[in-house]
């Protein structure tokens, strides 16, 4: 039986354009990271650098995790116009992204 | 600055063939859930449906999390007779997966 948490995860995989340098992408690190302060609805944001060496990873190197108390939690950042800034800013630096967003869920048996 | 958690976590983003039957998927999800109770390592999983509308999803229709204290933890886990099995067990179901690993990371500014 699924058991949905209650929480909305949208998880970002990222390749950063050959090319960016390293102080940008530090930089957009740093101004992802601080939505969480400037969001209210963002109630959690966690990155990671891909370290797969199963070969499935069709070279993406960044994980973005943003959880959200709802979807309307989600909808409102996702509209709000910082985020929005933010977005445009970093969309021109990114080789390929998927997207992909869902409720946090247990199988409980 | 970043600060890693400690945590590792893999994700794996899949899709599962068309004409899979809705019970063997049921079937899976639930034999994928149970490994955390089979293979001590596993600290945590959870799963997903994607319900993403912003078409950045490359078709994906699953998420999956499993999470571990440390890369070791990870590596037991994945050498692990039960979870070797049950992927052999669930690959031929699969139209295509990624799987990016990375140590679970806040960025503190």
């Amino acid at each position: 039986m699924e058991e949905a948490k209650g929480l909305v995860r949208r998880v970002h995989l990222v390749k950063f354009k050959d090319g960016t340098p390293p102080a940008r992408i530090e930089e957009i690190l740093k101004n992802y990271a601080n939505l969480v302060n400037l969001i209210e609805p963002l109630k959690s944001w966690h990155m990671g650098k891909n370290v797969s060496i199963m070969n499935l990873d069709q070279g993406f190197t960044h994980v973005f995790e943003v959880t959200f108390e709802s979807a309307e939690g989600l909808a409102e950042y996702a509209d709000h116009p910082i985020h929005t800034e933010f977005s445009k800013q970093t969309r021109p630096h990114l080789d390929k992204v998927i997207v992909i967003t869902y409720e946090l869920t247990v199988f409980c048996t």
